[in-house]
């Protein structure tokens, strides 16, 4: 197996044109094409539509190349969107590719592979509840074996992006005569991103099955996985799990490593993932070593009581700007500042995401 | 001289708690206190009134102590607020007292030093234009010769309050049949900005005489101070200058150094201005020399264009949140990251302040 | 008795000017008023300071007339403040003063008058609870009795403004081993804005003492009062009841009227306010009658569910601007179209005043 | 010629479900669909990306069933897109079909007629000066002589979408050596709107040619059209001009009427646009003809100076909220307060589009 891995600049939210470039110019193959992670210049909100708006733009894009509808590349790729580019992030995305006919040298060590699952749909019940924990659970399980990994530890990072609760879908609920988990639909995000992010727990052995339950859900934050970044959005019924590993099957010229953000000004949690990833310095990356980073990801939270290093932030008592944006804006400045590159993925939203305050960071590195 | 620098926290704008904590408990002496540096959490534009409620909560407060109004306090102490504590910037201030009947052993190479002095009122027609550039440079060598400063290498921070145009006072100049350098209140803010930065390069030799003209004034932004922070106020008609310098005079327990930000995420940058303090590190300050930081001073800009290191920016294409808020959320972050402490000073437009899309940023430093 | 109504524009939250005037050209007598009903042009939100800053700028004004310290006058003045001038409403104050000196001819169907009343001060866990309803609705039955009121429908307009849950105050009642009503601190305005609504409700007979009990506050909502306009600040602990009525005692050259906005664009219930308030007109009323208008008090809501006549707002989903600053914006401008004024008191938060959806509205209008 | 009015929900900028709703159910034939003005639920600024994801929704649609691709599909169908709904407005399209084929017996007085045409593309350092002026003028010559129109009384709605200067543009313009109009995006908004509204006053004779230059755009704001609400967005490079007319050919069965909004909160001027599309009533239109009103369509502008009325709106300096959503949120609502229907396309910008300080408003009402 061999895992490409594409950052490309977008100018709106519809702009495809630098990955149109890049399949014009021969480097990517549409057909290759599994899955893509990145960032739209929206609030980030309820009313943040440029996530639709980009799935639509590349769905489109690739269509044309594979002579099928957008809604039927959606079915093919995983695309998942984080609004909001607060500070100095860049709008961007990176498009990850997968050859299976590639049976190349492995890659010393194991290589970058990738596994894209996807679960069953849910009815708005399940949301944020056990059954959810467990369809990802066997998704990630699933996506262990397909790449053969036997030590969880060669996980280094599984995105998930899974339904919320929409008014509908609580009205659907409650005409069934079924009891959602809430029948809010932004607390429900919390709900969700709990969930799944138990369901990656589970898989790799983090927690066992007998400490979770829905009671544990969104409210035992000492159960945690490190290496999932879970997101919620209206728009799904299922959940998509992306599986990043290195493994010795693989002869991707990537590795993939991570690490915990202790908190949003967390510098050294960024070097730990880098370092993870196969980048050797003490203090400061070198330029040559920036140069091979080819990803980040990252969760982004406000501190505990909006209480950092001892001083009081104002990121939860802000009426204009919610505290996702203010996160994301601090955390994004402090790894472009260790990477020299703003194009960063980080989404708000830690439930069962590492331990209460921190946040996981995962990196991306070209093996030369 | 013996200047004292005292960082406490504000768990609103009106919260004097801290600074009446420390005078109680006869550590702050409130008839030696000439100036104070803070933020408060407002959003930083014309609507900002956390600014003056904060400036009003702290002459109360010492009004009680020296038995003055509030408005006798302000013509005694400077009082600089930036608002918008954008990311993880802490509401708080710097208070400084000064102490010239200590004339202890002078501090090794020179401790701190300031001066506070002020200029006289301005007519609305020379806000922004070449009497206020003189009048800033004269008020800004009155605080060197105070200092008895030669060298204007020893001087690292100059932060300079002064008017901007306001509806009334453009009314008024037009009724005198006087024109304004901009009849746009907020344009005025640039003007007057750089004009105050002008009159400090002037003063240190940074600019010459025969550079600076009504036409160069937010205009030519290769003529520059690289120690100078300024802002325009509303509630003004006057100039304050707050020159900070290491002289051979003061026995301070501190020193004050000063970098250059290349851009918004140069943690480089940051680390140069503590190393310029005084501080010998590689590349990370140590658990010891982190505490030793006393205030970080620094100014922060959207890049050129909207672009950062390559990669495209949203703060200048955003209709929510202005540039400003997600320049200081990045710089402060950047800061904070380095030296473990949110509770910074960092303020918007760098107008003559800096080469163009760079920005000044000073630390002080305890010696011991 | 004789009330005085005083409308006075403010150029910001700082500004007395006008009110200054009004005392300075012997038109308001400092040592008579005893409350100000206004808007400041913060955000409404939780870290809006305007309203703090007014009530400091407006006590110290009066405090320099009446010898007092600005808190000694805010013990004798009570000042209420609603923070968000959006869309068209203007940042202004009504000061009221009462005269207990004149014995003229009483107005004819009764003259305004106006109780202030405080309840003692609450515990943490008593907020939002059934002794917060019981003491409100004291005080009001005081303020009925101190006014000679004997029927309740004489009675348009109760504001009432209280103490909410801080995180202060809400681990002082954990120190202790006490439950509150809610530990999260925006939540908490909704049960102590309910509490106090149903505390006027049960002084007015509009709800019955066995109907209420903690279960039914924020919650059963088919109980209110349909004259109480009420708020919930940080800043107290306890409660400022101001009961407005028209009374057989009162000579003031002003009757006072009401009616509910059925939803956020209901002009008609405008006009309906201002009809019974004394006004007679068909549809619109005529430029003498709007001149007669002294101040008009609204509270504005999102619709339920966000639905307007049968069409979605955005109100509810929008992560940039909150609903209730929406809802403001929306009902501002609709009495203005009415009335010709945009210096209008409108506020946000509507449990137990009036039906589910609906809003109270009080107009103030003089008698000739 | 008959014209069809079809205002439809949207519960999303991605909501196409009602009109292919009204397409399935035979009510809407999607070939004759000419023409659509909505409102979005985005921003309304630069980076509001709402308008491009609505209109790419609905030409997918059409597309499917025109067999077109959706950029062929744009090119037959004027979509035009106000982003911004601020308090009661409601996010809907109202689409127009025209059908050419009836010649059924014409609307008493003239029916609704609709001519949609397009201009040239413009080189940048057209956009915003004469040879805009100038070819929208045409465009509108071109729509009255296809409607028939020979008075232009008959014409009461011009509806101008056009080109504004984007970086990119401004860029290409200096490195043919040509200047632009200004090197500001935003600023060249007004000069863009400018120059169409004057084109449109031009071929109605309500300016004559010698008081138009490129002086006078965006400049002598006595000189305007009393009919047209034009706007300006980057992705057009063209001009498509909507004019819409009562003419004696059509036999459709609504009229279209218009009047003036002397300020945000002018009811009076609402009832006036009613009254001239034919509704006859004294004050406040009866249920019966509320149920006619069709559609609204508005402008909205901050008062001249901020000052409503003689009391300051705080419109112009609110740093977190754009005075153009302040003024569209009153606006609006003021609207829906005399139709009863939020659903009201309402935009920014009033350049030389009436009186300073005046918008115009048009209303599409059935006769009968």
């Amino acid at each position: 197996m061999r895992v490409g891995v594409y950052k490309i600049p977008m100018n709106d939210p519809a702009d495809v044109s630098a990955l149109r470039g890049l399949i014009e110019a021969g480097e990517v193959d549409p057909r290759l094409i599994v899955a893509s992670i990145g960032k739209t210049e929206g609030n980030g909100g309820a009313n943040d539509f440029t996530r639709a708006l980009a799935t639509l733009s590349f769905s489109r894009l690739l269509g044309d190349y594979l002579d099928l509808r957008p809604e039927e590349v959606q079915e093919r790729v995983a695309f998942v969107w984080s609004g909001g580019c607060e500070g100095v992030i860049s709008p961007h995305a990176t498009f990850f590719t997968r050859d299976d006919s590639v049976t190349g040298t492995p890659t010393a060590g194991g290589g970058l592979a990738l596994s894209v699952q996807r679960t069953r749909a849910f009815l708005p019940e399940e949301v944020g509840r056990m059954p959810e924990v467990q369809e990802v659970a066997s998704a990630t399980r699933r996506a262990l074996a397909e790449l053969e990994i036997v030590d969880p530890r060669d996980v280094h990072y599984v995105q998930v992006k899974g339904p919320l609760l929409t008014p509908a879908r609580i009205r659907d609920a409650e005409r069934r005569g079924a009891t959602v988990v809430t029948t809010d639909p932004n607390r429900s995000k919390a709900y969700a991103r709990g969930a799944t992010a138990l369901g990656v727990a589970l898989a790799l052995g983090e927690v066992q099955a007998d400490q979770v339950s829905d009671a544990t859900i969104a409210n035992d934050l000492n159960l945690f996985t490190s290496v999932a970044s879970t997101s919620a959005g209206g728009e799904l019924v299922s959940c998509e799990v992306l599986v990043f590993a290195n493994s010795p099957r693989s002869s991707s010229p990537f590795r993939i490593g991570h690490a915990l953000l202790r908190d949003a000004v967390d510098a050294a949690g960024v070097r730990s993932a880098l370092q993870s990833a196969g980048l050797s310095f003490a203090d400061v990356p070198s330029a040559e070593q920036r140069g091979r980073i080819a990803a980040i990801f990252a969760k982004a939270e406000a501190p505990p009581g909006g209480q950092l290093r001892g001083w009081r932030t104002t990121m939860l008592s802000d009426a204009d700007i919610n505290y996702e944006r203010h996160a994301r804006a601090a955390v994004g400045a402090v790894i472009a500042s260790v990477t020299g590159d703003p194009a960063i993925f980080v989404s708000g939203g830690t439930e069962h995401q590492g331990p209460p305050g921190q946040a996981p960071i995962a990196a991306i590195v070209a093996t030369e």
